[in-house]
């Protein structure tokens, strides 16, 4: 047990899985008004935390990504989702950095989700009220504060991660030292809603779907998990590897109209294919990020919502991302400046589309290092290399 | 039975769809190198051709369209899908010229596809050849001949039909006077084969579509169609639209997590919504869409596909169309001006998304007036009002 703010919270492990718990009395306040609670949060530590408490970094996860950032998954076997930026001697060099990755808010790798267990012990489904990615923030925030630390050195995620990355430096400016926000928006483009609708579209239409309460009845609505995930695939990619995998309509004489669910589930390396992301989770999280719009919030102006802070922002876009334009990323940067924050923007030349930012692209890791590397000589913080 | 070409061709009609099937001694020749026979045609015809048959309109459809484009569907019961464009007194003037408009090959309203019964008296199902939109204007250059016209006046169609029109103009430079390119593109995007391929998953995620011979079976992937048509739906409205309808996530306190195709069923004014357009044929009509890019059939530049041509080109794109964006339609227009055609470029301001060729846009209607009138003129054909 362990108590933060005044609040009790649980620290729990389970099959691989580390969790923190907070009972009755920390609820977690959502912007529709309701509270939740118990909330759990699942999630991964690498590094130690120096005395000062001064050298923790919040990395947030994609959509569908988990907190193994930097370590196995021990529910799917899959590897650590981004290893080359955080580990030792990387840019996020765990060496030197207490590096936090927290299972989302109403994700489904033991965080409170849809799928979890509700205080009935009956899975919640659809029962889970509707969240935003403010509320993701705010739980985030019970947990570093619960593991003592005030402020964060460093906020870093992509796409989705990136949108909470930049809810935290508006919500908690005086907590956010840095932020690094990748490959993400401060509002999602309509472009991205549409997506995502189809993805929901495709899940409620399977009929093991049951109107969300699929785990109740013991089934899963695995082809229509597996079109949303596709759409999340399709959409990470470059548009001219888009173009060279459905070129078959023009090379060859027969094309094959080929279920995605069929072809992985034949595929013997992805045993979990469809199993590792909950499809209830992709309904709320989607939902959540297809809300997300940081200007509306105040006024309508997105420098607005930085104002009176010393956060220090790297922006991070690559060239060939269609599902985040680089533009988009430039309006962050703009926003930034104009409320006088200190901010680069960098654009990554690459032809990876949207998941170039977990592909080998040594310019976005030397762009990142160097940003990393300022930051934590601004703090006081060791340089690479020492401790 | 009339002759065209020295091909033999039957005129026929059935439950209020007109149609012309041309026998074995005029095989469809397929870009995959296989033939088709006997291929079968469903199309519509207003107004009267000129002695000189100068006068003759082909409107080509979307891909979720039909040839019912100024009438209304005897099968479906929906009204015609173009009234404001075709009609008498509309742009394409109905009192003046002869308009054909064909259900695509593929489609399935009547014309051959998927859905249409294979020579063995069974539906084809997958068992039709993969087609290219080029193959759908070879067949349409066959219905256009068989009715005794040397040379259209005026080639026009939007999205998919857009497609098709520069198809046109491409692989008939004598036979098209005038060409309109209406909301499309020389080539398909990244984001829409992502979209299109969205959709197919989702048709073939459905249990009722029975790798694809569900007519066999006596069923319809119903559910799987209407995320298809989400898919369209979700594309042709404006980037505003699409925010506002999802913002209730923002907004109200529960969001529902509803299916379109439920939603269909349950409105009495939408039967047939998911019955009207054919889950294979979008099967087919999206990898044919996705295929094309007129440019790679002519060395890689586009301005190579029009040389030599006479046709006068009009190209209509839609401010707000983020499916087939403006950029895309002005590409088409430099290409066109760099071949040394006559080709006018025209953006239209509108909120209204790709779907703003069917609404109310007096703008749009008096360019396209504008263009039609000006290529009339130049072909010696009376004004308008006159016949």
């Amino acid at each position: 047990m362990i108590h933060a703010g005044g609040a009790a919270a649980k620290l729990q492990a389970a099959g691989g899985v580390r969790s923190i718990t907070f009972d009755a009395t920390a609820p977690l306040q959502l912007s529709s008004g309701e509270t939740l609670s118990p909330l759990t949060l699942a999630f991964e530590t690498y590094g130690a935390l120096n005395t000062e408490r001064t050298n923790a970094v919040l990395v947030c996860h994609a959509l569908m990504g988990d907190q193994f950032v930097a370590s196995p998954n021990p529910v799917t076997g899959r590897p650590a989702w981004w290893p080359r930026i955080v580990g030792p001697g990387r840019p996020i060099d765990t060496n030197r950095f207490f590096v936090i990755c927290a299972n989302t808010l109403g994700g489904s790798m033991g965080s409170t989700g849809p799928g979890a267990m509700a205080p009935d012990a009956q899975p919640y489904g659809l029962r889970l009220p509707p969240i935003t990615l403010a509320d993701t923030v705010r739980a985030q925030s019970m947990l570093v504060e619960a593991l003592g630390i005030e402020s964060l050195f460093l906020v870093i995620g992509p796409g989705m991660g990136g949108m909470q990355a930049l809810n935290w430096a508006s919500a908690y400016p005086k907590r956010v030292f840095a932020c690094a926000t990748i490959a993400s928006a401060a509002k999602q483009s309509a472009q991205n809603i549409a997506f995502a609708e189809l993805g929901r579209q495709a899940i409620m239409a399977d009929p093991d779907w049951r109107n969300g309460a699929y785990l109740t009845h013991g089934v899963r609505p695995a082809k229509g998990a597996a079109v949303a995930r596709t759409a999340a695939h399709i959409a990470g990619l470059a548009a001219t590897e888009v173009r060279s995998r459905f070129d078959s309509a023009r090379t060859k004489e027969r094309f094959a109209f080929t279920l995605e669910a069929d072809a992985a589930q034949r595929a013997p390396t992805s045993a979990g294919y469809v199993e590792r992301f909950d499809a209830n989770s992709y309904l709320y999280l989607s939902r959540a990020m297809d809300g997300f719009d940081l200007a509306s919030d105040y006024g309508g102006r997105l420098s607005n919502a930085f104002q009176d802070a010393s956060t220090r922002h790297g922006v991070f876009a690559f060239s060939s991302d269609w599902r985040f334009p680089v533009d988009e990323s430039r309006d962050i940067a703009r926003a930034l400046i104009a409320s006088g924050a200190e901010a680069s923007f960098v654009e990554i030349k690459s032809e990876r589309g949207h998941d170039a930012y977990l592909a080998d692209e040594p310019a976005f890791e030397a762009a990142l290092t160097g940003f990393v590397d300022a930051a934590a000589a601004a703090r006081g913080l060791a340089l690479h290399g020492g401790v």
